[in-house]
């Protein structure tokens, strides 16, 4: 079960071609993306119409159009099928399902439910990904687990210190401040501070303070269906009323990350994390890119292995900690949306 | 659900050894093969009566007998248990099924379903297999997929042009005339002539035409359940009233093909491309298989795709085109013919 | 379907470090062994409480405590939650299951029931282990299939002369005669002499017996629910009245063996071969485990065919023979013990 009327981040915009045909399935749906002669992106349904061969396997022609190259059918950029072979009149009901595609600030988003419903205003916005003076790296790793188990771990950072002591782990006492939690319409919005605190080892080289400098922290991150987080956070030396808007001195990140489940079973994480500082020094991004990687796949043993437990016994109940109650009112606010989506469906049928 | 009154090609005759066991599932069924004292072929169900082992992990005994290499057991070419171990009288009961066989022009057959319906005059012909006048290679290929997705591509040779442009697939004037799609008792009757058409691509150079030679091509072939294919297909140059029976300076082949399902998602795929031309030299023969196996290579890629795609939307329904005659005809009469067998079964075991 | 009052064996003694964690699955429930500072061993399931992450991915702290590196809850050795991150009071349900665990004669036993009925007088004893006067080698094999197959193969050994003729084999006169089944109240016993018979190929050279010398052989074992094997097996030269009680120039050995369920598909395989003869050569020692371990790897490759055949066709019946005895009345003991668990556990809930 997925939210349907949602924007899924898809691909990296390099990653959709300006001639070839990219592969990839959402929420269970085989997806096909390609950009027309105006290098705007399409997505397809990668299943023709005729037998459910995949688009991907075909070509673009004449630019405006893909040939499926199992049985020569040739679809416009609406989907609908403009010819086949042996075949002088086409049916109507001949064509492939188009999603709409939105491509900003270097992430392409498909809204994989109802097209009438796809409000170009709910994408998040991400403009630290081409921004001149922010700098990141483009992230991408697949888990073969279900999504929720990883939106879980972004929204429960007591982990930092546990699972990750040697990357983005930082001191103890930050990670037990509990962060205030809001529930917002379409996820749920985070925000602590922690004052007078050890930097993180990641990033305290970077702010070039001296031994033993105490810093303060913030974090501050909106977590939106179907799993993307926006964060704000980072340190600046202590007692500088950083908490109050001033940043002297500050070392800051903006974290761009997007879960789009792939199938039932598996996911594409999409991430960068993305720097103001020492934006001419490339070895600095490839640092702060590689700290993060790091972290990012002890996440997914410690999460493969969590969801090998899950399916072992399908009865087992988790007990609820204070920490959970990010991860627990985003699970409220996905499983609302899904059932409203199930409950309005006959309507967006009729 | 697969046909069992039925004969199944389960080896080329070189598989199953003057000696030793060959194991093979066909339709579910686990079988094992080998020959007897005068060299016929026998089938056993490759699993023991006693404990389900694989009798091909067994030995021949005294010619005629295979011994259960796990208790024991010996079987008689019957399929008789005729000693065990340590016990004196052997239950009736204690027997393996035995099937049906006949080995013919290079192929070994096997009736799945109720002997005593097993009819030999129901097996297809192959005699080019084995004809002086004819050379052909053995092929082979593995499905992982249901053998009527394999059964959809022979049936409509219009994916000629677009999924083997360098190999059989020949031009697109060619591929757009619909063949004379005729149902038969036990499967689909094809034919098709296209006059003044270029040749194609991997059998032109045999045929010594000046550049440019125009040809008519035809192509004739039965499909009959579960899947064999047997097809006369060729070209003479263009104006030479082949269509009313001269074959002048032709290229011709004919083409045996056997669909052999493994299982419920798993296929045995036989074949061989049978010439008459320029039998004296062996590197045309393989290069005609060549041809072959590529275009069978690729069809294999895009049939698993396809697969996957069937597979994640059980819901999906395939659009119709004209193209799908043959495929269309040929899926009504396995139905059918699966609906009686079921309808039969109960009088069949009373 | 498993008994669950049981004892079962699930690690040599080494496996379990004195610092770290050894993960292992039994009868579907993931466990995870470490010892605590009296090196007392301790099993807990391998899932925390609170989200379901692996413990084993974890790591002792304060030599009784076992933290979770996801969260970073810390469990004391009864399993309870005695600190989590951001949290002062823990809940008492806050725990996780640890398990009855005795470590006895080189091998780690857990009980997977109710810990109330949890009697160490029925954990089968296996002293020759770490007797001095005996000598083996510690066996471990995997098994992808279910136990009852093995459980099966160790309770008919009929099978010896077929699978094993070079390794453990021994005659067919061997082999033909029937044991002596007797059934226990968790399990049966097997006894067998066979006078005058020839020695079997792993052992033969050890006895120093002239060529040609008969010998007589006796054969002695429990077999005990889940699946645990104790052995007294050897011969002595024929006519030396061994049966009454007498084993001069024996060549004697006590096999123990312990089938563990991992998963219903999956099987843990501990053995050991001991001998009490030149246990000064180590060459010997290492001579026998190897043929032991040759005829495993023997049965392992014809029981994970057999598991593939008896899953082809769930209705198949197996057609039983006298041979069977031993294994149909451990398979009644088994489906007994289940039943009557499964009867009495609404009463243990209550």
């Amino acid at each position: 079960m997925f939210i349907k009327n949602c924007w899924y981040v898809i691909a990296w915009d390099k990653e959709v071609p300006a001639e070839g045909l990219l592969a990839r399935t959402v929420i269970n749906v085989p997806l096909v993306l390609w950009r027309d002669t105006q290098g705007k992106v399409i997505a397809f349904e990668d299943r023709c119409c005729h037998r459910g061969a995949p688009l991907s396997m075909g070509r673009k022609e004449g630019g405006d159009c893909v040939r499926c190259m199992y049985h020569g059918l040739v679809f416009d950029k609406t989907g609908q099928c403009v010819a086949a072979p042996a075949q002088n009149r086409i049916p109507p009901q001949m064509k492939v399902r188009a999603f709409p595609v939105v491509e900003t600030h270097r992430w392409v988003w498909v809204w994989m439910g109802d097209p009438a419903l796809a409000d170009e205003k709910l994408i998040p916005q991400t403009p630290w990904l081409d921004h001149p003076e922010w700098r990141s790296l483009d992230g991408y790793l697949h888990y073969d687990t279900n999504y929720l188990l990883i939106a879980d771990n972004l929204l429960d950072f007591s982990h930092l210190p546990y699972l990750h002591p040697t990357s983005v782990g930082g001191s103890h006492d930050y990670a037990s401040v509990l962060p205030k939690v809001e529930r917002r319409e379409r996820g749920v919005y985070l925000t602590k501070w922690v004052k007078d605190t050890d930097p993180p080892a990641y990033s305290a080289k970077y702010g070039n303070y001296p031994p033993g400098q105490k810093v303060d922290r913030w974090m501050f991150y909106e977590f939106q269906v179907p799993g993307v987080l926006l964060m704000d956070s980072g340190m600046v030396p202590a007692g500088n009323n950083a908490a109050e808007g001033e940043r002297v001195n500050a070392i800051a990140f903006r974290g761009c990350q997007a879960l789009t489940p792939e199938t039932d079973n598996s996911t594409h994480y999409f991430f960068a994390h993305c720097h103001n500082f020492l934006i001419d020094q490339p070895e600095v991004t490839q640092s702060i890119h590689n700290g993060i990687l790091t972290a990012f796949e002890e996440d997914r043993q410690m999460i493969t292995l969590q969801d090998r437990n899950l399916r072992l016994d399908p009865t087992f109940k988790m007990q609820p900690l204070s920490v959970d109650a990010g991860l627990g009112q985003f699970r409220w606010v996905v499983d609302q949306m899904i059932k409203r989506e199930q409950s309005e469906e006959p309507h967006a049928a009729a």
